[in-house]
């Protein structure tokens, strides 16, 4: 077997252009999935998480083929990939696990969770490259760096394109300067290069971008033409999704830092922090028609959740109230409902207090039939909430949540159950009471990675630099696809 | 000439191992220079800028190979290459040329210059990779990346080891917080990993990483089996050449940016900002024996600027007393002597108002025969000094010196004739008045780069991430190889 076999030329030329530039663009047609099983898979992916409820749950119909159904097992790793045996994250001796678990998320691994359109798994990760890989094989089909910045979010799809953004959490020091100033200081200026990349969905190959000078952590929206996002110079744009060009650009100051928008009934939904406010603007022409907080919102807190819409209300959480107990800076997490016409605050709970967290400080939300399913890292619960009343229905504490804290994560709600990704688990729930019906450990750390369900397989991105594949019945024994 | 060619088993592994994992390292022993020539090279390297006087100038014997002596041509283009023909930086047109030139010098190319040791061209750089290269043909010996951080320094070298150091500009939220109230904020805590990683100089194996919670984008020192560097959290280390291992570790607070230590007469010298001290510590202990500023000293200044050392003699340069003159901040540059043995300041000098510049704020000063040749982007000038009593002896505007101004640099003193590279150029001066007597262009951008001149070539690293080799008579047509 070791003996020189012929080399034919595309292989020979790949090498090269490895061998030139590690970053080369990488094309393994050989690996696209067949036309055929595109239909049974989502078409488009317009929103982080899928859609402004944040479910990421997609069942295939009976015609599906076999292996769709019940599902496939696989890991992929990807360009930093940590050994998944490993329980800890690179560098923990130095930095404490505390920090290193999102260290790692933010400079190695995938910050949030995967896209899944037409038989393919999209990934952008924060060791610089955007993949498609085969959803049944786990196979690459193709990868891409066309910028050299961490990418923290979903790849977005629409059409042929995929939409990937660039940009990482660091502030050069004339940014912290003027922080220290009380001057705007913009996360991501001149720390590498910012934007929205949009890139061919069957090679990889880069469009066009549109440059930033903010970082563009959060995961933008495609919808009908347009792209929608928000970046850490306190500015929301809107493009247009194939050339690029500037629609509207609406500053409304401080700084998005994961916080995804919602583009639901002509209306855009997003959170920035430093200040904190939720805003709600005019999809047509940016302007802003409402924006609201919550008393004692502190910290990125407001920049990071993504906002879920469902049913004309919009819910949102951020870290609040903070207090020094016995030392110990502590907060809680203020859960929020919106009316999404007029920006008129229906009902706050209160997650319940406990220890500040490092990085990303809330829950992403996800609704689900007027129920809202959000966990929050400050006391590691999940918890579920009537949409319309706030009452509390449920409340879940995540076993060995770890120093950082867990329940970043959206859950997803799938054929009666609710499956969630924490730690180096995915848990599957009872919808009504919270209670553990199954579990599977992967290892590695999921951070704000929501489980995505398509057909009878789980896929996800974890900050080990992995995408993995698992069936749903490994996780739920009472799931059959 | 495209069809099969028999693919020998390790070209095969090779590639099999590249698009499992675009960093993985590489190694082509093919492409080693032969031993016969090693010892017409520097054998070790062991400072940034190659010595603590910052000449990197290594004149060859008469029995060295035609080709040193008359000296090579060649350009290398590292994994983030931006071409040579392009005048404007990447997302010139987001940043503007006066920032888009910094940021693609810290986030893409090689900041500061190149180690030339034994025959072959070390390189590290912000795309993330070291580099060896073939000093004669500019072919890739090897490349690694063993952290997935940017690589500021120079490497250095001793015996079989090449040590390289990781870190960046960037600070997290937690981090602007802090300096905001006052409190300690740590550059480069949690963005990413740092510190020093040893690499075997034949294959660039990672030997072992000494990790740090500060950057370590700073070069540091190997000397008699030890290695000092300082970093971002205001601690100043030495461990064990060999083994990584601490052998002591003093904290003076504030941070060091890019200043290099320089390690003479069993004392350190290394220069921190914020606050702003040049410093001198027992080399065998870490005890600090003096420390010394200048009024006025403001901003990052005295933490990126290498102190040179030469006849008992300390030499930095920093910039400091800050007017807003017609609306635009303006910095002046004070150049200060201070006795190697007490810290008397013997004498100091102002170069000259202008501009506050971006990123890299001072010139790296080089000593030859007892005069200081130092630059500096405040109003982008290069002087000379007499060491002992300060006299200016001449001054030289940088042509075309660009809007984030010229002159970061240490030039570099080789048989008779001064050697600057700045801008796309590289210059040759009179060393007695500053005349400019030749000069070649060759594209990009020198950044903070001393040209490195072997024999009859000039070996650069430059901001557009490329290693350039080009014959000094192509710059000065008075040398005669």
């Amino acid at each position: 077997a070791n003996s020189a076999k012929p080399c034919d030329k595309q292989l020979f030329t790949t090498l090269n252009r490895l061998l030139a530039n590690p970053f080369a663009r990488v094309v393994l047609p050989q690996n696209m999935p067949s036309s055929r099983i595109a239909k049974y898979f989502p078409v488009t992916w317009t929103h982080a998480y899928a859609n402004a409820q944040h479910n990421a749950a997609f069942a295939v119909s009976s015609s599906a083929p076999a292996w769709m159904k019940h599902g496939v097992s696989w890991s992929f790793s990807e360009a930093r990939a940590w050994p998944l045996s490993n329980p800890n994250a690179y560098d923990t001796s130095v930095y404490g696990a505390r920090s290193a678990l999102p260290t790692i998320t933010q400079f190695y691994g995938n910050a949030t969770g995967v896209t899944v359109v037409k038989g393919v798994v999209y990934a952008e990760s924060d060791d610089d490259f955007a993949y498609a890989i085969n959803a049944k094989t786990g196979h690459l089909i193709w990868r891409s760096s066309p910028v050299g910045n961490h990418l923290m979010g979903d790849p977005v799809v629409s059409g042929n394109i995929v939409y990937i953004s660039a940009g990482s959490v660091g502030f050069n020091f004339s940014a912290v300067q003027k922080y220290a100033a009380h001057q705007p200081a913009v996360r991501g200026e001149h720390v590498s290069f910012n934007g929205v990349y949009a890139l061919n969905a069957q090679t990889g190959k880069l469009l066009w971008r549109y440059g930033t000078v903010g970082e563009a952590m959060a995961t933008p929206v495609v919808k009908d033409g347009d792209i929608y996002f928000a970046t850490g110079s306190g500015h929301i744009h809107c493009i247009n999704a194939s050339t690029g060009q500037s629609i509207w650009d609406t500053f409304v100051g401080g700084i998005d830092n994961m916080s995804s928008l919602s583009v639901v009934n002509g209306k855009v939904y997003v959170s920035l922090s430093v200040p904190g406010w939720l805003y709600c603007l005019d999809a047509k022409t940016g302007q802003v028609i409402w924006k609201v907080t919550q008393p004692g919102v502190v910290n990125t807190g407001m920049g990071d959740v993504s906002p879920a819409v469902a049913d004309h209300i919009v819910v949102m959480d951020a870290v609040a109230d903070p207090k020094v107990i016995a030392g110990q800076k502590t907060v809680n997490t203020v859960l929020f409902a919106v009316n999404a016409q007029n920006g008129h605050v229906l009902w706050t709970a209160k997650m319940g207090r406990g220890p500040l967290p490092p990085a990303f400080k809330g829950g992403v939300p996800m609704i689900h039939d007027h129920v809202i399913y959000v966990g929050s890292p400050v006391n590691s619960v999940y918890q579920a909430y009537n949409l319309t009343n706030g009452r509390l229905l449920w409340t879940w504490h995540v076993p060995h949540a770890g120093p950082a804290g867990a329940g970043r994560g959206a859950p997803t709600y799938y054929q009666g159950t609710l499956y969630v990704s924490t730690g180096p688990t995915i848990y599957a729930l009872n919808p009504r009471t919270g209670q553990v019906l199954g579990h599977e450990t992967l290892g590695g750390r999921f951070g704000i990675v929501n489980p995505v369900i398509v057909g009878g397989t789980i896929y996800l991105g974890n900050s080990w630099d992995w995408v993995l594949a698992t069936p749903v019945s490994r996780v739920n024994p009472f799931y059959h696809g």
